[in-house]
């Protein structure tokens, strides 16, 4: 039962006072455009019940201390990319779209960092840092389309975390927006602090229900003179999996920065969807490793290292692959596997590294057992498993009914095997439900006491994670 | 105005049942042990109501939820080495000491990491790992002295974070008991983890205020075949802290894992106290780096990087060291600085790394106009700077006065320059109140909300980091 209120004209004019008249926006047309984001069903619309877009972080703390005060709810968004349903306003109230808070405000080449706003596309800062010869190492999949913010809440992986960890590891300071409108920046460049509690390191992955993420200072890193890159090519997932963990034990040697896992299936789909032919899905289950090297000679030393382990682990084939189409198809791979089959349902797992491998056989006999499908496109290095679940022979009216057992019973042997329900996508709303019954209670029950810390009103991104209502 | 209780005669009889009789200790020359820790002056005692020694995780859940009930303070207390007096008792009450709980329960060399009891020595979980070829890579200076519970909640840093980060990024898992007395696991065995809020991040470096700390699982390093050490001397701290640079941006290269700056006044008390000439600190400032190498020819190439690098940058001496004395010299520069001159103030700073030359100039300058001298003994390559504030010519009946208000300015001068308090000791209740001064108003009323959301009668390690009173 909740108390929210609901959005006057009064308020509206308000809104628009702090805002400017643009800048809020209603009517079917758009209200349509916000009902939905990547992770929810176009078929299932969630209205705000109006649309604002705040031009600086001041702007963000007034529309917070009004929607507090009025008990309104508001619900933050970056690109709208995420997949877990956590941009969509879930009850009503206002949609904070962030779009207008897109400036890359200053790089500093010499110290490495670069500050942004919230709504900077990951792929502009990517390039960005390219263009003074320094790596931004986020690398979302969906960095086309995501924005740094979203992938501060979400505290998303993405390519690189073999190396350079989550997105939480690039943070210096974050400036964010409580529920009561007051602007407070975390953190610092610092490489260390003891200073009271880590607020930093909870805001990132708390998927906006703490805080509204407006500005944030990245660390950035050498770009390393050459990034080669390798696919090999297994008989089945088993035997990737054994290199993934011997590749791990030599990181440091091979300076190894990415360890994607594909079944042959996602990778025919990806060069159907792209219309290429680099990933060898033919002949079986790949590996697309990247590697850092300083030369020439680095590379041939590397490569050379890399076909010695490889030939240890069942290998069937290792190629050197030059150039960008490769890693735009492993970006793609969502995209391809949705048009090669529309019926599905994605997952985020992850396990520990070494317990892949008892996962996947899980994952097998499980998916046998339902008579279903699968496909994996993994983040292995990281444990990190993306799948998506597919009906197989099962009728179509029976696939709802016994996706959801098939999950229940997939969730209980990942969090055997020590695994969590989301690496990198968050629970949103849509896992929410399923991490209600794994979740040891106590732990929920302090995530909903520090959300109440935080919101006391609960106006704040309302029904994601887990379900609180407003007392 | 807090309503603590004091323990009767009957909570002594429950907790005895809980512990065992001989766990449960009081009396004048137990409590006296106990009525200061490293980090506090032994001519003001602040005594426990008694100390209580569980043996298990099940047994402080019972003694929590004794005390929750009956609101009786509990403090918790590791090593006792901490340097901010986070292990007194300044409400009274019981006194938890973790010793009996230092057991190490399981090391898988496999997949690399180790589960131990709060109260385990780091050195005794360095020693273990090296046993079997791997590398704990947490490493403050007070190994000898100080438990792996007690690193996790001040988020110690140590002579190795310049590659491999602080406590926190050692930490896969953590156990911990609640003030409610309910054991919670927190984060797993995952490289990425986005299910819900990071509280295993929140408990890194909360000193014991949100939950006792039981159980750790530990990450385990790849143990390098050797490990090289360098001393380069130097006219004077700027020209060191330009090397610090220099290195840094060729950290992979090289694999650093330390750079630690001594200015020669330290180095000769070291060398003082240890009876050895190791230091040169008749010669200038140090810099102490430790790499990591693969081989005999890795270490030769590495050598000559390092001294081309060290030709630039105006380094008067470089000078390959042998084995561990330096280390230990390194880790006892507080020990002799304390015998060099018993009156004194110290400090644990930190700054952005590319800011340590202003700051180092403020100091001086600071110094200078107080008449006060210094001494540095800094974790350079991390920005951690910690200083020992020496009364220089001021008359010691004025030093304590005189101490204050230059604290004031220099750590005005420390965030002015986006520097912090702490950088691995925590606040205590000996930076409290300096603390109060310096942080956020918000930011401080957040972390007392997130306190009051963990522990609502303020019953656990009450007076540290922040007052607040139970209500």
């Amino acid at each position: 039962m909740s108390n929210y209120k609901k959005v006057t004209s009064n308020i509206i004019v308000k809104l628009q006072i702090i805002v400017g008249v643009e800048h809020v926006l209603s009517g079917a047309a758009i209200l349509d455009h916000y009902a939905y984001d990547a992770g929810t069903r176009k078929d299932i619309l969630r209205y705000p019940e109006l649309v604002v877009l705040p031009g600086s972080s001041q702007e963000v703390a007034e529309i917070m201390k009004l929607a507090n005060k009025h008990l309104i709810p508001v619900t933050p968004r970056g690109g709208g990319s995420g997949l877990a349903g956590g941009a969509v306003a879930l009850k009503g109230g206002i949609l904070l779209d962030l779009v207008r808070m897109n400036r890359i405000i200053h790089v500093d080449i010499a110290a490495k960092y670069m500050i942004v706003e919230a709504a900077v596309r990951t792929l502009d800062i990517q390039n960005e840092a390219k263009r003074h010869g320094l790596l931004y190492a986020g690398d979302p999949c969906s960095s086309d389309d995501c924005v740094i913010a979203g992938n501060v809440a979400t505290n998303a992986g993405g390519n690189k975390a073999v190396k350079y960890g989550v997105t939480a590891d690039q943070i210096y300071e974050l400036e964010i927006v409580t529920p009561q409108g007051k602007i407070l920046t975390l953190g610092g460049r610092l490489k260390k602090n003891s200073t009271g509690y880590s607020l930093i390191k909870l805001i990132a992955g708390s998927e906006g229900t703490l805080g509204i993420i407006t500005k944030i200072t990245l660390k950035l890193q050498k770009l390393a003179p050459l990034l080669p890159n390798f696919l090999a090519i297994f008989p089945n997932l088993a035997a990737a999996v054994t290199l993934v963990e011997a590749l791990l034990a030599e990181k440091n040697a091979l300076d190894t920065t990415s360890l994607e896992l594909m079944d042959r299936h996602t990778v025919i789909a990806i060069e159907n969807y792209q219309k290429t032919k680099i990933f060898y899905g033919d002949i079986g289950d790949v590996l697309l490793i990247q590697l850092e090297a300083q030369n020439q000679e680095d590379v041939r030393f590397k490569e050379l290292y890399l076909k010695e382990l490889c030939s240890l682990h069942n290998c069937l084939d290792i190629r050197s692959i030059e150039g960008e189409a490769i890693w735009r198809g492993r970006r793609q791979w969502g995209k391809a596997l949705e048009v090669d089959e529309p019926i599905g349902a994605s997952e985020d797992l992850v396990v520990p590294v070494d317990l892949i491998t008892p996962f996947i056989q899980n994952l097998e006999s499980l998916a046998t057992s339902f008579q279903f499908d699968f496909r994996i496109a993994g983040h292995a290095g990281d444990g990190n498993l993306h799948l998506r679940i597919l009906p197989g022979t099962v009728p179509i009216e029976e696939w709802e009914n016994k996706l959801k057992e098939f999950r229940e019973v997939l969730y209980a042997v990942t969090y055997s095997l020590g695994g969590r329900l989301s690496g990198e996508h968050g629970i949103g709303f849509k896992r929410k439900y399923f991490l209600r019954s794994v979740i040891q209670p106590d732990e929920l029950e302090l995530m909903k006491n520090l959300k109440k810390a935080f919101d006391p009103n609960f106006i704040l991104n309302p029904g994601k994670i887990f379900d609180i209502d407003a007392s």
